[in-house]
């Protein structure tokens, strides 16, 4: 059985999302245990459920040393919860905010033994007629990589894909400025080196920023800063193409009789690009499952985050790690 | 007076598309002497033209070892023409292999004295109702880049978007992944020290990748690497989610209808995001300037990459960076 622990404090939205969130993932998925943690008050209304009482929080850009010294932050409880042993739990899921989430986890769930450096990990939607997502990893935990991170990166994400989304041999790639072999950095031409000869990944070569969302790449490998600044161009461009479309609908009587004709097609389109769908992000490395959902979250985004993490622990991806890596 | 070297050979569409081009920039600019370099009997139509004869092209893949072979290539006698002092040019504009023309360009027409390294520049519109583009810099003219030529980079692309869009004092801002002073690599965050310090430059800090095209800031500076994935990822993601557009008003009948409603305000939304309008991408820090207009140009794409040589020619750009450099 699945054992989750879940910091209901953390959401820019209040306890409203998170609870609305473990209502629709519990009906999913009623074997799961969820342990909820946050103010006993507000959580009084979720009967049957273990809870761990927390009275404070950590601000939204808090780091590794406020997470240290808010002992009674919901966030800190909860991932204190996982990491005990006496809990038997398999994760922890919070939308507080992403730097002290990555601290707590590191410091608190440590890192798996072999690991070099845990990495986050976001998914997007693949724009193809198939659907499906691009794995993308490192997407910010670190500002330097050395190869052989990378290299491990790939595996990491190869088994997030097949655990998340059920791909069997995922089509691994690593960002570059170019897909011949000799592209790139030299710290990415001695990750395709050390890649090439890598038998638990299936290595395929570079990939270009203009090709990760059409189909040809399951997982996309590259150092943190490159994440990140490839994760928030895409967000940037997707969501001012967004006001772009609405603007052009909301132009005059016209356009919006245009848009109810159009419509469904378009909310099938937006509903492909929702970040509710992907649940957040990923820190994978540590020592239990640890699911970063969106600040934002509202009910249906939180269940997304709980479901990415249960999908993870009845895969058992931190163990398939642990052996990974002790070879 | 303004004199530009026209390569009429390098474009995918031939050179029906370039002499498009041309026809069309002589006409907005009937001042500007153009010189033209390609096949004779090609250009037997284009009259009252200086030409220089060249019978053979560089393929688009092509490096700098095939660059120097090729002496006959129009694109190496465009560039030859363009360092030629005898020929008083002002610069070179082709449509031929990106990695060609930058070895070409850089092999012959050299660097500016003080000038660490040259770096390509592109503009991409800006999402907001006022418009108005961002200048991105480097975009992959180099793999690897130090402190100093960020630096360098910073106040290169002040002066291309002074002299392009008629910023006087253009935003200058370092891509990081987050935007407080701290954030960034160990490369970003000594080049934000120099930049700090740095009085040619109005320079106001980090910038996220999502904040690119909302308009608070006018020129982004990056690695090569970096400029590379992030140019790519956001072409990749504009095509992808114009398609998606597409799809979702060809769905049916009145998806089509609804499109022909809503028509205006897409037209409007699609020309602001055309590549056509940009003029493709610039080297600057050689000795001339260096335009690579896209290599699927039609004749109003090469007339914008035309218009983009002749307005950095008349605002002097070389000459100032070489004063700037000198100091």
């Amino acid at each position: 059985m699945v054992k989750l622990i879940v910091d209901m404090m953390g959401s820019d939205n209040g306890s409203a999302a998170t609870k609305e969130g473990v209502r629709r993932f519990k009906k999913n998925h009623p074997d799961c245990e969820l342990v909820l943690v946050g103010k006993l008050d507000e959580l009084a209304d979720m009967e049957g459920y273990e809870k761990i009482e927390a009275n404070d929080t950590v601000g939204m850009c808090a780091g590794a040393m406020e997470v240290l010294r808010k002992k009674d932050a919901s966030m800190v409880k909860a991932v204190r919860a996982a990491a005990d042993p006496e809990m038997h739990a398999d994760g922890v899921i919070s939308a507080g905010g992403t730097g002290a989430f990555l601290s707590a986890a590191t410091l608190i769930l440590k890192k798996v033994p072999g690991v070099k450096r845990p990495c986050l990990i976001t998914a997007f939607p693949k724009l193809t007629d198939e659907g499906g997502y691009v794995t993308i990893l490192d997407c910010g935990s670190s500002n330097e990589n050395t190869a052989e991170e990378l290299q491990q990166f790939a595996y990491m994400g190869t088994l997030y894909n097949q655990a998340v989304y059920g791909v069997e041999n995922p089509v691994v790639k690593l960002v570059a400025n170019g897909t011949e072999d000799g592209k790139g950095t030299p710290l990415t031409r001695d990750a395709f080196a050390l890649l090439k000869e890598d038998k638990k990944v299936n290595f395929q070569g570079n990939v270009e920023g203009n090709q990760l969302l059409t189909g040809s790449v399951d997982v996309a490998v590259c150092d943190g800063f490159t994440g990140n600044v490839l994760l928030k161009t895409t967000e940037g461009v997707a969501k001012g193409m967004g006001n772009e479309i609405k603007k052009a609908f909301k132009r005059n009587i016209f356009s919006k009789i245009g848009y109810l004709l159009a419509k469904k097609g378009f909310v099938k389109f937006t509903t492909k690009m929702n970040p509710k769908k992907t649940g957040g992000a990923l820190l994978l490395g540590v020592n239990g499952i640890a699911v970063k959902a969106h600040g934002n979250s509202d009910g249906e985004c939180f269940e997304s985050a709980l479901t990415v993490a249960y999908k993870l622990a009845l895969n058992k991806v931190v163990q398939k790690l642990k052996e990974g890596f002790a070879e």
